[in-house]
This record gives structure tokens, C-alpha cells and sequence, in this order.
């Protein structure tokens, strides 16, 4: 996708060489993070230098290739268990991390050249499913339409294109005029910064606006669509997402405007009976009671927001029921939730 | 209600000396702001460092009675005149203002003993107003709740117990064990500053949430009340209130959760006969893309919080429809949306 015109992947290898976007810098600076060794690629996926399902498992399978490179001839399967354990350590929950390393490091024991090609595949495969998630959520999209989204669900939490957002992109290229509702996505305001980032280099019209917002516009007429990413889909189609995913599909329901999840397959967990089995991760009240960013001078700032007495509670995901759905929108075509065994068959 | 274990107002008058708390420098700074002229109070009400209507209205009082007092005995109605149309022009949109102006302004033409009684009148009015809300509120809550509120329509929007946290003060002297859940309530985050604050000083246990967590709490069960205030209720019981509040009250119907709005009678409009009669004010862009707040050292900072290029919108109310509100808290009792009539036979 594009950044000031020019076109970037989220991360991405060359000869032994990963290059990522900083995005714990973003919106406010774009800067290449350049790792030459495994051990540089998992201080980038620690430090949130690379951020998102799609995008950190593909850093991880590149980090397993670039140890694969670095692998001495005398003890080549010891050198590639510890770096495998230690890249597995960076991020301990990140399902899309131990898929990717796994695939690398058994490639390795067979040949160096079949694992480079197998870590560059992951990521080609990570591009082209979320460009057909976009193929088929653009169906969806009329000329003129008005699509709400919250948090980012974006090219840049995968390699390119995004899932919420990539139904967008495609639209945008063929011409249709869109428009897109940007959730700030409190605590972490990743609409603000991160979505509405993407979208300005893309140059799709949007606005900003507070969470609060949603069902106002909603209530005035000025939202066609619903479309957000997901987290972790239950085999019964209920879907966790960023916090706040929820009180928008209720507000659509009660409005009767169409709700989507666009997500690949892989976020579909038919293990997991229904959300009630999905654990929520609570993350730091720090979150909500300060805030970072930049003052006139471009200085980074971390001030408090809140009360200086007054503690937080911050649950980061919340659970949509399957019947607030109106489907998903996976690479393997628009499903209702109630029907996902369909794409397994 | 307390500061720091003392008894405070939002405003009071003492001799022709107006105190004032300066809610522009909350929740980080607690000061007294002392006016000695009328024009001084002008200057307070002006740049906010008094909000809210209850506070408005009272403090426009008193600065009546500042004119009245200062007023010299040869062209006293002149001066008085003069006073009035330079109070009326602070805020040119609040309703209280121009009452509790043209109240003092009409007792002080009879003569200005009477017209500084008046003042007094109307702020006693505004907080024995505000005890009653409480009174009948507290009714409603039972020993053990969990309470969701938005925005601030605490004691510091009035002059004492406020509207929707009325009924939480009540029930909170009467030994009740109650929680509150205070939504951040952004862009401009009076849950978080003044609610907080509010409970903080009256050990009223609670907890800040991101905006995006109601409904998240509301399914897992852990919400047995709403309560908020209303800035114009229309006659028909449609509700405008803080931006968000209608996402609110679509979440607590879906699960079932009462919900009601706090307010005296003098915001309902019974001239006004639905929600789609309301003007919804839209507010500056900046208030989403700033965010200001004090560092470790309790330095003041304003900082850009979201995308540099992006733009956003910024209403800064909603109307929530009648059928979502289970009732209204005056200070004449509990009242259906649907029977607001039977108030004012």
C-alpha cells in the first residue's frame, strides 16, 4: 500500500535483510526498522516495532529464515531449536507466530533454500488472502457509500491490504466513491492513528471521529455499512474484537445496518465452541489515564488524562454475538457466522 | 459535597465577593477563583472556568447582584441594564443564564436588597433542586449496585449533589454500598477529570472505563443501573445529553438494564415536541485531535493524540428516543418519558 506515494509492504525480506515499518512511531513518524539477525527481528516483534496477527507472523517466519541463514554447518538443528524457542518467546499468545515458525523450521531440517521459500511464502500468502477478502467485501460496497470502522484492521496489522479495511482499498481503485467513519478506538486510538494513517496515504476520504459518535451517525443516516476486523471467531460465529466492537453492532442492529467481520480463515478457531469460551485480555488502566503524543514542537509527550487519584479498568476485547452479524468475509468467499463450517469442508 | 474532607459549592457569595471553584484547571489543580465585580464573574463565565447550567444559571445570578451592589444611585437602571446585556452575552445559549439574569434584574428594579435575596434564592434553589433528584433517585438503587454514569452531571455542573450522581451521594450517606462505573466520556473526557474527581472526594468507590467498555460490562452482568443528566428534554421524552449517551441506551435495552435520566424540570421543554426538534451543536475538531493533561513533572502539555493530515467531526450531543429511557428523576419524582405532562399540571 502506499506511504507518501510510494508503494510499502508492513514488513519484508531481502537477501538476509527484514525490513519493517516502525509503527510504535506512527502516525507521527515513518521510519524502516533494518534487522540483520533473528535475534534484531524479535526485539522488534517484543517492542511492537511490528504489530498486528498477519504482520507478526510473518515477521516471525522471516526471523526463523534469517537464523536458518546464520545457522553454522556443525550444530545446525541445535543453533535452529534455540533460535525457534527464543522467537517463540517474543510474543507468547500470537496463534499466527507459532504457525509461521513451525512451518520454517521443519522446512529447515529438510534444506537452508526450502525454508527461505517457505518464510517468503507465508507472506505472500498473508497478502494475497486479505487482497481476496478485499475481492469479495467489495461486492458489498455501492458507489457512495459510507463505511463505519473501528480500531485498525488494516494493511498495516497484516502485510498489505488489511482485512476491514482491504474491502476499502479495492473499492477505491475501481473507482467507486467511498467514504469512511474513522473510530478513534479508545484506549489506544488505533483508528485515529493508525486507520486514519493508512487511509490519508491511500487517500480515501474519511473523519475522525469519538467512539461516542457511532450511533449518532448511525441514527442520522450517515452509515451504510459496518466493517470491522476480529480477533478470535468461535465456531458458532461469535467474534472477539477490539474493545468497543460490540456496543457498535448492537447500535447497528437497532438502526438495521449491516454488520461485517472480514477476517481469513486462519482467526476462525472451530475448537472454540462459542465467544463464552474466549478468554478477554485486561491491559494496563495506564492506557485510559494517559495518553502519548506530540506537541507543536513535535515532541513526544505521555500525559495523564484521567482523575490523578482515580484507577481503570481496561478490557482490550469484547465478544459480538454471532446474531448481530450479518456475515464474515473471509478469502474464501462471504459467510453468515451461523455457517462457518461451510469454508472447512 | 467534599474536597479533600471539606464542604464545598461549585459557586457562593459571600458580602459582594463571588468564589468560585476554577473547573478549568480540574482534576489536576483545586483552586478558588474570587470575583469582586460583576464583570469579573462575566470573565469566569466566559472561559469556563464555571460550566454547566445549574452553575451557570446561579453564578449569573450572582453577578446580577454584583451590578446591583456596585450600581450608583443616579443612573442606577441604566447601569443595571448595561450589566444585564453584558452578563446575557457570556454564554449566549444557556437557558438558566437568561432566567436567573432576568429574575435578579426584575427584584433589583424593586429594590437591591431584594435583588441580592434573589441570587441567594436561586442558588439555594438549584441545590435543594439537586437533593431532591437525589432523594427520589436513591430510591431506585439498592444495597450492592453497580451504576454505569456518562459525562459529568455531578455536583460541580450545578452548585451541590448534581443530577445523575444525586441519587449516588444519597444512597451512599445512607450507608448503601454502591459502585459506579464512569465512562472516560470523550472527546473531552469529563467522566474521567470531573465524575472521578467527584467520587474520589466523596469515597464513593468507582472505576474509569473506556467509552468502548460499557457494553462489555452491561453482558457480562456487571451493570445494574444506568443513570445520567439531560442538557434538553423534549416533550415527548426524547433526551439530549452528552455524545454517546444514545449508545448507551441502546446497549442497556439490549441487555435489559434500566435506564434513566437524572434532571430538574427546567430542562424539560414542553415547547419543543420530539428529539428531531433538538439542534445538536457540533464542536471544534481539535477537542478529538488534542488531548491536554500534566506530565510526571505536572507540567500542563497539549499534544496531537491522533493522524497529523487526518480531519474529524465532533458532535458534541445525541438524542436518546424515549422508548429507551425507563424513567425521568426530577426533583417532583420519577416520571415515565411518556408522562412528562403530568409535571407540570
Amino acid at each position: 500500500m502506499k506511504v507518501d506515494g510510494l508503494d510499502f509492504k508492513t514488513v519484508w525480506m531481502e537477501g538476509e535483510i527484514v525490513y519493517m515499518i516502525e509503527q510504535n512511531q506512527l502516525p507521527f513518524r515513518f521510519q524502516i526498522f533494518e534487522s540483520h539477525l533473528y535475534s534484531d527481528t524479535c526485539f522488534a516483534i517484543q517492542t511492537m516495532i511490528v504489530r498486528g496477527a498477519g504482520a507478526i507472523g510473518v515477521s516471525a517466519g522471516f526471523a526463523m529464515a534469517q537464523a536458518v541463514i546464520a545457522a553454522p554447518e556443525e550444530g545446525y538443528a541445535e543453533f535452529l531449536q534455540k533460535a525457534k524457542a527464543e522467537i517463540e518467546a517474543t510474543r507468547p499468545t500470537a496463534q499466527n507466530l507459532f504457525a509461521a515458525v513451525n512451518k520454517v523450521f521443519e522446512a529447515a531440517l529438510l534444506s537452508p533454500e526450502r525454508a527461505i521459500d517457505v518464510a517468503h511464502e507465508i507472506a505472500g500468502k498473508d497478502a494475497s488472502d486479505n487482497m481476496k477478502i478485499g475481492i469479495y467485501g467489495n461486492e458489498l460496497i455501492k458507489d457512495g457509500m459510507r463505511i463505519e470502522t473501528h480500531c485498525n484492521a488494516g494493511w498495516l496489522a497484516f502485510t498489505d491490504y488489511g482485512t476491514a479495511l482491504s474491502p476499502i482499498y479495492i473499492a477505491h481503485r475501481h473507482n467507486k466513491k467511498v467514504f469512511v467513519w474513522v473510530d478513534e478506538t479508545r484506549p489506544r486510538s488505533q483508528g485515529a492513528r493508525l486507520t486514519a494513517w493508512e487511509l490519508q496515504n491511500e487517500e480515501v476520504p474519511h473523519t475522525i471521529i469519538a467512539d461516542n459518535a457511532g450511533a449518532y451517525y448511525m441514527a442520522n443516516g450517515k452509515v451504510d455499512i459496518m466493517i470491522v476486523g476480529a480477533d478470535r471467531i468461535a465456531a458458532n460465529g461469535d467474534t472477539a474484537n477490539k474493545i468497543g466492537t460490540l456496543e457498535k453492532a448492537i447500535a447497528a442492529k437497532y438502526y438495521g445496518i449491516p454488520f461485517y467481520i472480514a477476517a481469513p480463515t486462519s482467526t476462525i478457531d472451530m475448537n472454540c465452541p462459542t465467544g463464552a469460551e474466549i478468554p478477554i485480555e485486561f491491559r494496563s488502566a495506564d492506557e485510559l489515564l494517559y495518553q502519548s503524543g506530540i506537541d507543536a514542537d513535535q515532541n513526544m509527550h505521555t500525559i495523564r488524562v484521567a482523575a490523578p487519584m482515580s484507577n481503570a479498568e481496561n478490557p482490550a476485547f469484547d465478544v459480538t454475538p454471532a446474531e448481530l452479524i450479518s456475515g464474515i468475509i473471509t478469502e474464501k468467499g462471504i459467510v453468515k457466522p451461523q455457517a462457518l463450517h461451510s469454508l472447512f469442508k
